[in-house]
């Protein structure tokens, strides 16, 4: 996929995830068979490319924020059931990506809660794919809308030589419109 | 996809499929939010093509069994946390691919209990994609292989119109190698 290919998409794709979103989350933890279940609200709205934050994520990869497209903010609240309780997650992201490198820059990671880079691309039927490697693991998560209304998300955290899977979710997203 | 290379493309899917798994199954009933937990095995046996049964289902679809490639036997038994009990699921199917015509037959459906055919295709990343129309219902099955001995099933459950979904579901499926 060309850079402009590529830069269509990625506009494209974070359009259509604008908005609030409830989730149905199942997390796999694959060794012991656990299931873990979590509930939560997202909220998914767009930056300005030329917001201070965008700026300083941008510099910190050694990018220049003209490379930079539709970044976006990512925020989360929800409940899980691990451990028996009702633990509260909460949290918030910034993502910023770039084409030309065929990159997702964010400012916390997904496996682990440092600043990450992943790569991303988009599979033919539209499936956007991200594969982020983390110090002491990888992370690949694919994303596809089954109606405009409806994503899908699977996530996938494996050991850093890609060899095993220590956990897989599922996570379903409905727009809310109300 | 040009036949030749969707028979070679089922032909390895299926050869990878073979064996015995351990699945852990998390069902999503979007409508109210319900999560399910399926706890199973699965067998994947392959089948004769000249086996009385694939003649049987090709003759039903209007098929020459000389157009089957790799038939396989798909055997599960599992349990449910469905309200709350602990339901127990087991049941088989034969598949019977038809390459020419992009098809997957098979002896009972996934969505309704009645023989099915499904149109299948793979994706670039070689993700298998299966789309069965059902007479009130459409299902989409999406399994790809994380590794060698991982494997991921994405089933949804959708109205026949296509516009919403009724039920999204997730398997995670280990190999056995006991």
């Amino acid at each position: 996929m060309d850079t402009e290919t590529l830069t269509a998409a990625i506009a494209a794709f974070v359009q259509k995830s604008l908005g609030r979103w409830r989730a149905q989350r199942s997390v796999h933890h694959l060794a012991f068979g656990h299931f873990e279940q979590v509930e939560s609200e997202l909220e998914i709205a767009p930056v300005a490319v030329d917001a201070p934050a965008v700026v300083t994520l941008c510099e910190a990869w050694g990018v220049t924020p003209e490379m930079a497209i539709a970044p976006f903010a990512m925020k989360w609240e929800g409940r899980s059931d691990w451990d028996g309780g009702q633990e509260v997650l909460a949290g918030e992201c910034l993502l910023v990506p770039v084409p030309l490198q065929g990159k997702l820059l964010r400012d916390r990671g997904y496996a682990e809660t440092v600043p990450a880079a992943g790569i991303l691309w988009f599979g033919a039927d539209g499936t956007f794919v991200l594969t982020t490697p983390y110090e002491r693991a990888a992370a690949e998560e694919r994303i596809w809308f089954v109606t405009d209304d409806v994503r899908y998300r699977v996530s996938s955290i494996c050991t850093s030589s890609g060899k095993g899977v220590v956990t897989a979710s599922f996570s379903t997203e409905i727009r809310r419109l109300d």
